[in-house]
């Protein structure tokens, strides 16, 4: 057995999953949702915001984030995610991203996010 | 060159994939499909199955796993996939997990899980 | 905050996203499409050319790739996708694999796919 456990972080674990974790540098946060809002855009907004947590307990910034995976419920909300996404991001420092469309856990989520960015120790 | 390929272990690889990837001290598994069953909690219990066995082959554990990718082909067996899930985690480790709706390669597959996880030297 | 921006470096960075990220002797890359042609094959073809060209500049190649998310617009296409795949990939140095069926950024897209690699430093 890789006798690292000791070194693996978990941010707010629960009975299905972590919404974060940090290994060796680096935060792989879970898919982050919201059902707040309708609007996908706000709803980016508040996933984009839940993703600012997490990298804030992991020591890092949205400046840091290597890559992203975006799932949209309707690619016809491409346009709407992407204005909120691009006033997001450190435009000096964009993470590589892959956007596709899947239907998520509930009807009432239009977009989820995960990333993995670079992390200092997790607080 | 990035004079590193001697360091990459490749679990099972085939023509097309390897089943699982060892490099720097993290395992990257293919994603782990199933049709031994029609239903999808067994073919999540055989795809963990599978995912335990290239842990094992990587000296990790399911308590090592950093972030899980599941994939259902229909969003209605959340709660089926989900209660072999949390049965099969580690309740002090639970990895960050997206999960998305997607067909996968045939319509048998109900379910494919992909893993990143801490690894020890591959055997 | 993890003081370790400077060891990023992004290529290709745009307002939306960069098309690769390296950091910690690895590559991220951006989900890479192409419209030149609307046949998936072809599609393919141009796709991992994208591909061999950012693990070029990461000081990398196809041999070191060690996961790859494959996404089709249509799970129809997935042998002609597998045919280009097969004749890329290093035969000794298969990746790991995800395929998926998810609609894409437009309809002209049927493929999609995002690597993570060993790298050098970025050039």
């Amino acid at each position: 057995m890789a006798n690292a456990s000791e070194s693996i972080e978990r941010l707010t674990p629960g009975p299905r999953m972590s919404q974060g974790v940090v290994h060796g540098g680096l935060l792989y946060t879970a898919g982050q949702v919201d059902k707040e809002s309708a609007d996908v855009g706000e709803q980016t907004k508040n996933v984009l915001a839940k993703i600012d947590a997490l990298l804030a307990r992991a020591q890092s910034s949205k400046s840091q984030v290597l890559s992203a995976n975006v799932w949209l419920s309707d690619m016809a909300t491409f346009d709407e995610m992407n204005r909120v996404w691009e006033h997001w991001i450190d435009p000096h420092n964009p993470p590589a991203r892959a956007t596709v469309e899947s239907r998520l856990a509930t009807p009432e989520y239009k977009v989820e996010i995960a990333i993995i960015a670079v992390a200092g120790e997790a607080q």
